[in-house]
């Protein structure tokens, strides 16, 4: 290929996409320096021709329609930052149909639609570039694809949304309601006037599938990511796990061992010491297991116009630089690994135990028997009075044990007339593995 | 270049060589499959041919030479971690001549003859690699070459050197002394039975030299790198670092303004809040503010065989991909930029001083003076008795000032007859940027 200008064709101009115009705008001298010709933007893709923007560009480069991007000659490279499944998935296809390279920053369609689009992108010669899709500003997708690409990634423990971080952290830090913090969250524009994706988990847990697939190289699908939201936190939750040497963390998880893998995104106590804990506000993490490099962890902003763009850049970059040598799309997804979902008995950990029960003789020995019986051996065992005279709360913390017998375990407390309710169920993570 | 197998020619066999052949052979299946061919040793130059290995290889790829592999041409990529400067140099200059690309452990070297060593490499078109010359386990180099490629770096912190944060971490932790710690640290094999370069802060001044060069897209040399060793650190400024809500860290710094750039190590009063705080033991993490992205931070093992290893084997991968694309040493390193170090009137940060002085009436505003003379304003003043009769102990932290003023003021300081001893005098960061 001749060196001649790179020009790049953005479907969408919102938050991500303004932040990428202003940043090739800015940095413009510098990318040319690193890829030897100049880059530019030939189109963008808006939906409203006539709507005021606050990032300057040319007016002659918008237009309406995705197929003027994706069937111009004169456009090297598409960067879609559109949003949705359906039509962003259609112009990805037709674009690497058409022999572009694609950068997205789509973690939903990429987390259902990934494995498809990046074997077409393979078949294609063209490079599918998906940086932006986890973790905002952090490099996370090269990171596991190029600097841990050696090892044998054994876990993932990710704050991956940070929204729910930001909730979690105010909660804690300046003792807000759960209503308090969310409605900030909103004014500062991180959470959507909708939280449900957020709060629920469903956000984390397209950026876990997405995560889990190249880590083990298998075909993770969203689906196998088991899901737990945040809503049922409480200040008093929150209270309790620094007393024990906790924070509350909405954590997603990745982990793999001889019985298969173990996907998902779940309200945890996580140990203090634990790098992880000291990540606050809307930040970012992302914690690996390496069978050969040990602990390593990535911190950076999860979110945001110009730390995406950053990714989105980077890619660019990337994309420009296979383009410029020929050999785009030459690295195949095909993964290595096939999938195995650990059942429930597979899958172990600790968990706290917080429970109201009647202040009588013999309910103490009645609750351990129950965890014994489900081979459930315990770490800590603390009883203090209720709130109500007759009533005692009981808190239990266990050693690691399945899944499978933990939902035992809380069927029978569910069960039993001594037990007025499970005031709340954490899984604990000790820290270090 | 058709798909045979390819073959490494390791110089060395030591900590780092052994992880590495190791890595090689445990995964052999899932190198493979990223590559689409085998790789292989062919040949490792040791020194001591008879010597027990702890780690398997075949006998017959022990050899002698350095020259056996450079030469031979059935090698295709030569790995270089037998360290040293000059003998390494010359295997590395030999090698790339040969057309061979060259993966590389060695800071002392890259911080010496990176320049020089990176554009002989790209004149034979030969990916020349180093990875794990900077805090082992992190992908660091491919980060700041990659992943934040599109930003303008501004400013890097880090902890590059885990000796000396494993000192301090047990210094503040257990109360030990400088000198158990230390001991400690060379029981556990991570400290050299001569810990100069570390404690002394060179090593990290190497580390430095390397990530400005990449950051800035700057020569920077290892003579640019002002460096202060951590042995006058105290357990008593421990305890009162943390009493004003700070830890004390060996801190490599990179940074840039419009005035030019400023590297440096020195021991820092870093604030507990800052992420690079919760760094502990013998962890190494490399803090980074670009414009765009904003804060990040990359955190891992800085050293140990497979951690090490780790590295080394990902760039083995990117190596060997090149060469099988043709498209090895593509990449220019010249600078883009010309380095321009700032002179001390224009290197600003805060600064604590612990002073001892004469308890006399007039003293205290004999020093508020000699602050303010030299353009300092003060954030806290402390007063408190001294040990002595007739004595009394100064804490003082000041606002933003230059270290043409500081230094000034410590000058003035020692020639007063009220000033008895400067007990202490660091750098403070104040936390995010």
């Amino acid at each position: 290929m001749t060196k001649k200008d790179l020009t790049i064709g953005m479907l969408g101009f919102g938050t991500v996409g303004s932040g990428v115009a202003t940043m090739i705008r800015d940095n413009e001298k510098e990318l040319t320096q690193r890829l030897g010709v100049k880059v530019k933007i030939g189109k963008i893709v808006v939906r409203d021709m006539e709507k005021e923007r606050g990032t300057y560009v040319d007016h002659g480069v918008l237009c309406s329609n995705v197929s003027d991007v994706i069937h111009d000659p004169d456009i090297d490279v598409v960067v879609e930052v559109m949003g949705g499944i359906e039509e962003a998935k259609y112009a990805i296809q037709e674009s690497l149909k058409a022999g572009k390279p694609v950068i997205t920053a789509n973690k939903d369609l990429m987390a259902i639609h990934g494995h498809s689009l990046l074997r077409l992108a393979h078949e294609n010669s063209c490079d599918l570039y998906y940086e932006a899709s986890v973790a905002g500003g952090i490099p996370i997708i090269r990171t596991l694809e190029d600097g841990l690409a050696s090892d044998r990634i054994s876990g993932i423990m990710g704050i991956v949304n940070g929204t729910t971080n930001y909730i979690l952290t105010k909660m804690k830090e300046e003792k807000w309601s759960y209503e308090e913090a969310l409605t900030k969250a909103q004014e500062l524009g991180f959470a959507e006037s909708d939280p449900t994706s957020d709060v629920e988990g469903l956000d984390a847990a397209r950026k876990m599938a997405i995560l889990a697939t190249l880590a083990f190289s298998m075909e993770v699908h969203l689906e196998d990511v088991s899901v737990e939201g945040m809503t049922a936190i409480s200040t008093e939750d929150l209270e309790l796990a620094e007393q024990f040497g906790y924070s509350v963390k909405m954590l997603g998880f990745a982990q793999r061992d001889e019985d298969g893998i173990d996907v998902s995104v779940e309200p945890v106590f996580l140990a203090s010491s634990h790098p992880l804990s000291s990540v606050r506000n809307e930040y970012n993490a992302v914690y690996i297991y390496g069978d050969a490099v040990g602990e390593t962890m990535f911190y950076g902003p999860g979110a945001g116009s110009m730390p995406t763009a950053t990714s989105v850049v980077s890619d660019i970059l990337a994309a420009c630089r296979n383009l410029l040598l020929g050999v785009g799309g030459k690295r195949s997804h095909n993964p290595m690994n096939s999938r195995h979902l650990k059942g429930e008995d597979h899958q172990s950990a600790q968990f706290f135990h917080r429970l109201l029960v009647k202040d009588e003789i013999g309910v103490f020995s009645e609750l351990t028997s129950i965890y014994s019986k489900h081979h459930a051996s315990l770490g800590s065992i603390i009883q203090r009075p209720g709130e109500k005279e007759g009533e005692a709360e009981v808190i239990l913390i266990t050693h690691s044990l399945s899944r499978k017998n933990q939902g035992e375990i809380i069927n029978e407390l569910k069960a039993s007339s001594s037990v007025k309710q499970i005031i709340s169920n954490y899984r604990v993570e000790g820290g270090v593995k």
